[in-house]
C-alpha cells in the first residue's frame, strides 16, 4: 500500500535464500507481498520472480560480472528517492544480505539518508545448497565447523590460504568456479592433500541442481570436464565422503516409491 | 494425514531457523502442520512451539548439557519405529540441521531402515542472529568471509588455533559461552591482536536479545560482568565495529516514529 507522499517508506533488504521459492522465510514472503516496488538481483530464481504481485513493478538491478545494471551508488539513490516518495521497497537479495550480499553497505546508505530499513535474514547458498545436494557442513568426527569465502572479489581477494588449508573442517567457496584452478593450487601449495574430497554444487536448490564430486587435485579438471557453470558452489572438506552413502539411500527410497510402476512395467 | 499403517511415514529433519516464527521458511511450516508428531529440540522457541497444530503429539527430545531426555540413539529407534507406524514426522532442529545439527547422523541412520527422509535448511543462528544484532557477516574492506565453529563438544573439541586465529575474517563460536575464556586465551595466544572487537548476542531474533560488545581481550570478563548465558554467540571480528553506527541509525529511526508522540509527551 503507497502511504501519504508526506510519509517516507521503508526497505526491507531481504534474503530470498538459495532459490527454492519454499525456503523463503514467512517475514520475506510478507516482504514481497506488501512491498510498493521489488528490486531484485541477478540470481533471483524464476520461480520465486512468479510470486512477485501482478500490480507491483519489479526492477531488475542485479550485478553480473562484467554487466553491471546499476552501480552500488545508483541503486542506493533510487532506494532512497523511492522510499522518501513513500514507497514501501523490498530489496530482494539472494541467500543473506550480510553474508557477501552487500546488506550493511546498503543499510548504512539508507540509514545516513534517514530511511528506516530492516534486514531480513535468508539461508545462504552455502547451507541450502549443501542440504539439497547432501554434503553436510559439519559431522562428529569429520568436520566440527565450516567457512564461508567468497572467490571472487571486486577489487583484491585478501585469503590467508596457509590458514584456510589448516583449518581441518569444512570450506564453501562462493563464485569460485573460474578460479577453481586457483583454489586448487593455493590449498595444495598450503599443505592440503590432493586426496580431500571436493564436491562441485551447480544451480543448488533449483529443478536443474547438479552436484559432481571429486578430489582436490583434479578440482580444475572437474570443472572443465563436466562444463560446471556458474552459479555453482565449491565445497572441499571430509564430510563429502557421506554424500554417496546418503544419495544412495536417498535414490533407494526413490526407486522404492516406483516399485509397483516398475514391477507393472517389468510384468 | 496419518497414512494406513501399511505404508510406512516420512520423517522431515526441519530447521527451524534462529528462533523468530517469521524466519521459518515456508516449507518448514508446511512440515508443522502436515505432521502426524512432532519431536522438538532445546531451544525451539516458546513462539514457535505456539504454532504446532493442538491436535498434533508434540514431544521434547532435547539434549542440554548435563541433562539428556533421550541418547541419539533411543531418538533415531522412536524416529524409526514412529515412521514404521505410518507416521509422518516432523522433527524441529534449531537453526540448520547440517550446521552442529546432527542432521546427518539422523538421515543415515533413517536411511539405515529404510525410511524416507527429507532434510528442509533453516537459517542457522549465526547468519540469523547477527542479521538481528546488526553485526553483518562480511562487509567489503572488513571481511571477506566468515567460519563457524562449535565452543563445545561431546567429547573432543579439535580447533587448529593457529589457523583460526589468522584467518583475518569473521569468526562465529557457536555454544561458546562456557568457554570464552578458553577461546579468548587461545586466539590472543596465536597472534590475534587483543583490541579486535568482539560481540555476544544472548537470546539472539527473540524478544529478549541482547547484544554485548567489546574486545577480544576482555571476552571472558564481559561475559561474567554482564552475566552472558546460553544460548549466545561469540562473534570476532572487524566487522562489529559497524554495529554501533547501524544501531544509532536504526534507533534515530525508531525515535523519529515516535517524534509525534514525544512532542505530546513534552508539550
Amino acid at each position: 500500500m503507497t502511504k501519504s507522499s508526506s510519509i517516507p517508506g521503508k526497505v526491507w533488504l531481504v534474503g530470498a535464500g538459495p532459490g527454492d521459492p519454499d525456503l523463503l522465510t514467512i517475514k520475506a514472503h510478507r516482504a514481497i507481498e506488501q512491498a510498493d516496488l521489488i528490486l531484485f538481483d541477478h540470481l533471483i530464481s524464476r520461480e520465486i520472480r512468479a510470486l512477485f504481485p501482478k500490480a507491483v513493478p519489479a526492477f531488475y538491478v542485479g550485478k553480473q560480472k562484467g554487466l553491471h545494471s546499476l552501480t552500488q551508488g545508483e541503486l542506493n539513490a533510487l532506494m532512497i528517492r523511492q522510499a522518501r516518495a513513500g514507497k514501501n521497497v523490498c530489496r530482494l537479495k539472494c541467500g543473506d544480505p550480510f553474508v557477501f550480499g552487500r546488506g550493511a553497505e546498503e543499510l548504512l546508505a539508507l540509514g545516513e539518508a534517514g530511511i528506516e530499513a530492516e534486514v531480513v535474514p535468508g539461508i545462504t547458498a552455502a547451507a541450502g545448497c549443501t542440504s539439497a545436494a547432501l554434503v553436510p557442513l559439519t559431522h562428529r568426527g569429520l568436520s566440527q565447523g565450516c567457512t564461508f569465502i567468497t572467490g571472487h572479489a571486486e577489487r583484491d581477494l585478501t585469503i590467508n590460504w596457509s590458514a584456510l588449508a589448516n583449518l581441518g573442517h569444512t570450506l564453501v567457496f562462493y563464485m569460485g568456479v573460474s578460479a577453481a584452478g586457483m583454489i586448487q593450487r593455493n590449498l595444495l601449495k598450503n599443505g592440503m592433500t590432493g586426496t580431500i574430497p571436493v564436491a562441485l554444487i551447480e544451480n543448488g536448490c533449483r529443478p536443474e541442481q547438479r552436484v559432481v564430486v571429486g578430489c582436490l587435485h583434479e578440482l580444475e579438471e572437474l570443472v572443465n570436464r563436466h562444463g560446471v557453470h556458474s552459479p555453482a558452489l565449491i565445497v572441499v572438506g571430509d564430510t563429502i565422503t557421506l554424500h554417496e552413502t546418503l544419495n544412495a539411500v536417498q535414490t533407494r527410497q526413490s526407486s522404492g516409491c516406483d516399485a509397483e510402476l516398475q514391477q507393472r512395467l517389468t510384468a
